[in-house]
């Protein structure tokens, strides 16, 4: 970790400095947690109070934050941000040494470039093609016909099948599953009949796939991540969704097949997208909406009740119940426990 | 890849053919992707309008749709079916090549079948017993005195605990876990105290289950799996569930310890079941239900609400929290926040 | 698989003996599915008619249900955990040997325990740490500088990233990550842009965590699961998150970053906690609620609907709609559709 000066980070990330310029810093850390030597930043207003006892080097802020200020400071438009760029300066994402680990297993017709990292017991099958600086994780399985574009990093035990492809820059956390088979069957008399899955799964650059996240090939056509797309951990994409360039999801979503969302959507925690639906650009949903049809105009949707304790909760849930016009005692009316 | 005449298809599958039987298909499409020599289907009514315009050579399809098809014709009862069957015939699943590969980790007193492919890396433990035709994808782990039968199939890293059984026929997903502990725990003064989970895990035949899905073993008795039964993707299975035969669950679905589900079950996307239910034979279950009690008759099933703009939810919302009784300005009422 | 007698278990758990001391039991089971040399319980007054008919050598059970009971009995104020902590003694868990397998990959600068045991194809990073007696499962990852406490267990397939630190008597299942980046992105105009995930991953002592579940690495400072705390299956943590001790929390449930869980909280499983939030000491929330706002008081939140019949409830979410003052022809209504 190299130590840099605030007049440098000024420079570099076009910030007004107010303090002395010639301190430097060396890593990040929290308001509440900093020493000497830290930088950190305000941006979410819950932390304003630990501004003022804060004992980091330098803090970035937004000019309205600066009066109670009593570290060097960074002005700038947007904090968070700025403080994103500098801190990726301050700590670089570790690199994987160049190579092929002798305990990793790379078939014959795979191509692996020279400045590649393929990692201990990571398998690479036949005619895959892992692109210059891109580095495969211990023990993931890259599978046959895979491209994994420049400067792309699978982490451990990520699991690609056939044919997937990977632009530059891509990030798949551990755990992540890409191009198992769509959930495709047809019913027939004597049960369910699997309707093979014969497209791919597609990732533009810059994507990010968080730990557990599993994206499933196409039927068909292929499955499509657009450029820039950020998914969190533990979400289910299902065959043919078409997620946009630049949008953002987060973690347990699930999106049913052949939807598709827009660009530059946000799509927050535990929501649930049906299926051939069309969701236009720029559409925010909130957490833990259930989307049932397409979303034809920019802007923000929500279907999620609050909570409350759980005997005013009982007492609603009775009176929704009665909604449909029937009385408390009714047949076979859903006994509304909220327990199981 | 084959190609495979019209008459060909006419025959095998008992369909209807309406043009040239000696035109000859290799591979599926759909209907707007289609090029000469592929064969595609007319299912869902919202591609009905791509009909006219698809390139395929030959489409499956009913007979009320024969009137606006431009192509050769497959006519079919149910065209999704029989686009199934064919799709298997010309892209069936690929086969790993027999035997064990050098780089594999098998335990001594394990039995491979002679027939049977074990990939690089994975390992099998002592006991395990691998069928005939029944390959180990890279990265596995099958656990000490597991039993794989005949043309079972396990992708790239999926993990078995001891003492798991599968049938036959059985495809389990990269990243599933089949026999994890139970959740099962005793309060005690000290904390949690563990319960031994000392049931298993059995699988019928032609079981799928899906990418990152888990199927706990059971306390006592089994968690048990029935014939033909398909599971999506980021399941939870809780210990000692039964899910009866052809019964297929979608995506993210939870179901708690000791439920048993009946046989030809449909239970849809996010849902959840609690535990200690019985839901019989032939039940559907729509997306996101939370069913929180058993089920004694065969029929749909709902417990979702829509969505909608923000600002209209959440005034819906403000009025739901009324039903209580209570009022708008009440001490200690739920703020209602659909985004945290 | 030793035999005890009654007298023995009597004596070493501090129950009171009704019948014949001298009678020996080797195994658990059901109280449906015991034969001789079985020892069962009685919890759950579900199974309560079971107890007259059961072949069990022995049931431990409340004094209430005393009477009905027809076999020896074991005498417990709580049969659960009396019955859990027989079933350990009887069904101890199963060791792996000593010694490291020779197919693993252990760095250079990593230390092991002389009586730890590493499995196949595992990896151990670079300066890990590996307590006495701990188990690393085959093909699992343990990353660069990670510290895992005496008697830990990490089952197969288990990835941590760099620097996760476990105490002791922790269990980690297959499949589950910890230590993957927190989503944390700053939106810039050429679209996100990564915030460093510094932070690292604590776990306290007798920590469980289910089946491929994550637990994200933290922001800045670390995500923190104090000692005792029990996690099932598929649940996210998100960063900088902390659980207090002894807390338990069911399947599918996520918490989103930065939110604080007390000591000793039931969370049932399909919840979402919200993020930024603080959850006091001893609050229980039933299964699917989503947690919105902070709780400031011990006691029990809800927060799920019930289902019922398709017909019946697509008639209340109808009327749900017109909560908002609206009438049913309303534009841009929505449809309220509940299957997708």
């Amino acid at each position: 970790v190299a130590r840099i000066t605030l007049d440098e980070l000024a420079r570099r990330f076009e910030l007004e400095l107010v303090g002395d310029g010639a301190l430097g810093v060396e890593r990040v850390a929290t308001l509440s947690g900093a020493a000497a030597g830290a930088l950190t930043f305000l941006a979410n207003p819950r932390y304003k109070k630990q501004l003022a006892e804060t004992k980091a080097t330098a803090v970035v802020l937004t000019r309205a934050d600066l009066g109670a200020c009593r570290t060097a400071a960074l002005v700038a438009a947007d904090p968070y941000l700025s403080y994103a760029r500098i801190a990726a300066l301050l700590h670089p994402a570790p690199h994987m040494a160049h190579g092929i680990d002798p305990t990793a297993s790379v078939a014959a017709y795979a191509k692996v470039a020279p400045d590649a990292a393929v990692g201990a017991r990571a398998v690479i099958g036949a005619g895959a093609v892992i692109g210059p600086r891109a580095s495969i994780g211990p023990g993931a399985v890259v599978g046959e016909g895979c491209t994994i574009g420049a400067d792309s990093r699978l982490e451990a035990n990520v699991t690609l099948y056939a044919g997937v492809v990977l632009g530059r820059r891509c990030l798949i956390h551990s755990g992540a599953v890409l191009g198992a088979d769509g959930f495709g069957m047809a019913r027939a008399p004597e049960g369910w009949v699997k309707v093979p899955q014969v497209g791919g799964v597609r990732l533009g650059d810059d994507v990010e796939v968080g730990a557990n996240t599993t994206i499933d090939r196409g039927a068909i056509d292929d499955t499509v991540i657009e450029d820039g797309v950020k998914l969190d951990n533990l979400i289910q994409v299902g065959h043919n969704v078409v997620i946009g360039a630049h949008t953002a999801i987060a973690g347990t979503t699930a999106i049913a097949g052949s939807t598709t969302l827009g660009k530059r959507c946000m799509i927050a925690g535990g929501v649930g997208i049906a299926g051939h639906l069309n969701i236009v650009d720029d559409v925010v949903v909130t957490a833990r909406t259930f989307v049932t049809h397409s979303i034809d105009a920019a802007g923000v949707y929500s279907g999620s009740l609050g909570f409350d304790t759980q005997r005013r909760w009982q007492r609603r849930v009775a009176r929704f119940r009665r909604l449909d016009g029937s009385k408390a005692g009714d047949k076979d009316t859903d006994g509304g426990d909220t327990d199981g």
